[in-house]
């Protein structure tokens, strides 16, 4: 289900500088019991992009009620929301007078086990390196072709997610999602200032862990810091947190820390859905 | 006017993974009196490129035929050939029985006038710089963010172009364009082994080079050595060869190497529309 500038479609123009050149940014966001998850956040989100590539943003007054809209339609599923520029002459040059082309899809949720939460993941470090971009560093645009290389390199179905790096060999995210280690009882996850995105449950975890009176560190952090880590997990807004219990050689267990913070995230989500989820 | 595989239309599918992801690479070439001006060389470099990234080629014997009818239907104008890895489900993975898209329009060419051949152009030095990816680079991808937020840097019209390095400093190409330096008698061009990308007009402007008897470089390029260079020039297939005569405050007349591979460079084009240009 698709609505593209407020209309249900499925086609947007061949011109549209989203389909030219990748012109534009997005969020995705699941929809439990009819309520988009964390939507302020996702819009704040998108706003943000927006504004560090120069879009306009449509706003959330125009956004939000198409999300509602969707939602009363289909109360569970992935909400997907892409910003691009809009259609527009030839060239790479913006055109100051463009509209920019929303489009809003709500689709199935294909459920991510409990098992993964509950149990952990098997991840792959990626060969695929991300290259270093400050003034795209953190934003989730439409350019995403790093990520389709680096999640072309497996296709077992055990392995599900590989790590990245960035050309220096820092640490810095997974294909789809962000990575935290817990080190001396703390919470690392590397900073994505020279390469990576800015997830929004990236976000919400960070504040979650400082509630909890958990130190954190937004850093640099050096691939080898894996080994050293007591524990390791993944998060996005769709598979939440997913525990890491193995890379390559490496092991670990679901740790205390990720158990308590993935708790805390449940009774937010709860919270968010009224307490119906 | 636009063929999206093989029929009249204007939408693409939003589910398509050039629009999800910028999942697709391009080529761009004139039309000139009904001819493709180096069709097969802009073939050849789209099916190079689809292999780099898994994306199926479409073949030489399904989009040649779709160039004549759009060139038999108008005979002047810029042809643009988009393959993209097509509609799929959501996620990065590239799904192996996706069929891909092949999007040909052709549209009024905004003529570049003689002026900027003869006489050479202004550029300038972009604060943007590309990020290395070796994985990514060369390839003329629908990921286009960097060259985006290099040609929103300025609005003067007297310059007509942007010069862009990489994050250690290397000149690599213009935002639309590849770049040429004479240096003592040799042309020289940058390596895009790391970013850039390597376009059609460079490898004949090369190939034109050696015929000549003139010695070509391609390697790493400080941005330094402009200073040291005797000529500078722009290429891309649309406007050929543009003499660059100032930077900042270097200045360069229009040489003697670069007129001369401007007039082998008509002569070709020429040859490619029967004399008829």
């Amino acid at each position: 289900m698709l609505l593209i500038n407020g209309r249900y479609g499925h086609c947007i123009e061949a011109a549209d500088r989203g389909f030219q050149y990748g012109d534009g940014v997005f969020t995705t966001l699941p929809v439990l019991a009819g309520h988009p998850i964390f939507l302020p956040l996702h819009l704040m989100r998108l706003a943000g992009d927006c504004g560090r590539l120069g879009i306009p943003f449509p706003g959330d007054s125009v956004l939000e009620p198409e999300v509602r809209q969707l939602c009363r339609v289909k109360s569970h599923g992935v909400l997907k929301i892409q910003i691009t520029r809009g259609a527009g002459p030839r060239g790479y040059r913006p055109i100051a007078d463009t509209q920019p082309t929303r489009v809003l899809s709500l689709q199935e949720h294909v459920s991510h086990s409990c098992q993964a939460s509950e149990q952990g993941v098997r991840v792959k470090l990626c060969r695929s390196r991300l290259g270093v971009n400050p003034a795209l560093a953190g934003i989730k645009h439409m350019n995403r072709l790093e990520q389709i290389l680096a999640r072309s390199e497996w296709d077992d179905v055990l392995i599900r997610e590989g790590l990245m790096l960035d050309n220096a060999g820092a640490l810095i995210e997974g294909t789809m999602s962000n990575v935290f280690l817990v080190v001396g009882g703390r919470l690392v996850t590397p900073d994505v200032s020279e390469c990576g995105v800015a997830g929004v449950m990236r976000s919400v975890v960070l504040a979650l862990a400082e509630a909890e009176g958990i130190g954190t560190e937004v850093r640099r952090v050096a691939v080898d810091e894996l080994g050293a880590a007591s524990e390791v997990f993944l998060t996005n807004s769709l598979i939440r947190i997913w525990p890491v219990v193995a890379l390559d050689n490496l092991a670990w267990t679901v740790g205390p820390v990720t158990q308590r913070l993935h708790r805390q995230l449940v009774a937010r989500i709860r919270a968010e859905t009224g307490g119906t989820v």
